[in-house]
């Protein structure tokens, strides 16, 4: 099943929720050892428990490359174990020139077998083009990020617009619309709206920072207009409690949030 | 000894050569089987040889991670492998939010032990934040690249400037100038010169895009202005020849780089 299918499943049975799995040591529960086991064990346990309400888990690799070789292991052990038919998200960033772009690729989509990567538009087109060319996968390319840094550049005015609507309108240019999606982050609700409207509805965007980043989900979902999208939680599904209880504690987040998506969209 | 330490030193000798790594299994030497062990030994022996003229090698992350598993074990065993007196270069363009920032940072500089990363500046100051805490270490941030992509996002203009002198001028305002290096592509050797004349001689700037790129090394070096560089070549250094003489004739190219350098500088 290819990336844009499997999402689309998702969304008709009413999922919209991204899962993102970023654990660190110091937060998992407490029966845990503070070791790369513990980790593999925790996202395992939050995968079961959460899959019946995620279109999609987001794997946040740098969470997972600080652990060095055992972490990387991971990073394969998780793609192998996530249900074929929901979407994985490799949250890497990444982006570089052509043939490099090529290499990441490779690494992403054929080694590690995600359905789909983070980039970072800054090396412009030919940067992301490589990624593209995998018909069968989603590139999400950032363009207005949740982080107080996204000021510095992305809302930059030229030619009468900002940075972040030059990246949309650049890559819009290309035909295969269900391979690109885009990250918009949930602290930009008016921003949000806009983007919808110039992408229109089938245009996939990626939406973190709800909660422990200060996204409000109404503002948000009103802003997307019922238009193709992924909701992200991290923290606040994969830390709902610290006791033996995690993954119902998840599982009850996740369904919570699932709900308050619906209700509200 | 520190990265900035390592480069002064190997400065003072009159190297500013950056001998890059990217191993694509089609253009091994061909006695070589097409396998991670291959990559390995081949990249060993080029160390091996170049040793004398490098000071720095650049290691890009992408052609590694392409191979897995195995090929993350080979960025650590390259890392260990190299000698200590010269700089290390993770060319890995990361940069994500803060949290996810200081886990990529502890990724790379303290996980695998490399003097010096390669950042891609899109999400902002607090992207790039968590690298330069580490003050031992080098961070080096993409402003202007080498590739046609480059024209995209980066030379749009902004309140009569390029968008990437807005990020020369965002991270200028650190105090710790030791810890901040540029990309700026050798492609350009105009704005190089204004770039120089920007930041003063002080501010290491690595320079990518001589040879197969398009490159010249002696616009490139004139442009500068004696100023702190690394010149960086990959594959006009690594497949000097694709028979067993592959390391000899790679040392060759290294030391006319070395010497065009100098002669040029």
């Amino acid at each position: 099943m290819n990336a844009y299918q499997k999402l689309i499943n998702s969304t008709n049975k009413g999922s919209y929720l991204s899962v993102g799995l970023d654990p660190v040591l110091d937060r998992l529960p407490k029966h845990y050892q503070k070791n790369t086991d513990s980790i593999i064990d925790f996202c395992k346990k939050i995968v079961d428990s959460t899959q019946e309400y995620a279109a999609a888990y987001k794997i946040n690799f740098a969470f997972f490359e600080q652990f060095g070789l055992e972490g990387f292991a991971i990073l394969k052990e998780l793609s192998n174990y996530i249900p074929h038919d929901i979407l994985k998200i490799a949250d890497a960033k990444r982006g570089d020139i052509g043939n490099t772009s090529k290499a990441y690729a490779k690494s992403i989509f054929d080694e590690l077998d995600y359905d789909a990567i983070t980039l970072s538009p800054y090396m412009g087109f030919d940067s992301i083009q490589p990624f593209l060319e995998y018909k069968d996968k989603l590139s999400i390319i950032l363009a207005l990020t949740s982080n107080k840094g996204s000021a510095d550049f992305q809302r930059l005015i030229s030619d009468g617009k900002p940075i972040y609507k030059h990246v949309l309108e650049t890559f819009r240019t290309w035909t295969n619309y269900n391979s690109i999606a885009y990250v918009v982050g949930a602290t930009h609700p008016q921003e949000l709206e806009e983007i919808r409207e110039l992408l229109g509805k089938e245009t996939l965007l990626l939406i973190p920072g709800i909660g422990a980043q200060g996204g409000d989900l109404k503002s948000v979902l009103k802003a997307n207009n019922k238009g193709l999208v992924l909701i992200n939680s991290s923290r606040n599904i994969i830390y709902s409690s610290s006791g033996e209880d995690f993954a119902e504690a998840a599982k009850s987040s996740a369904k919570l949030l699932f709900e308050d998506i619906n209700s509200n969209f």
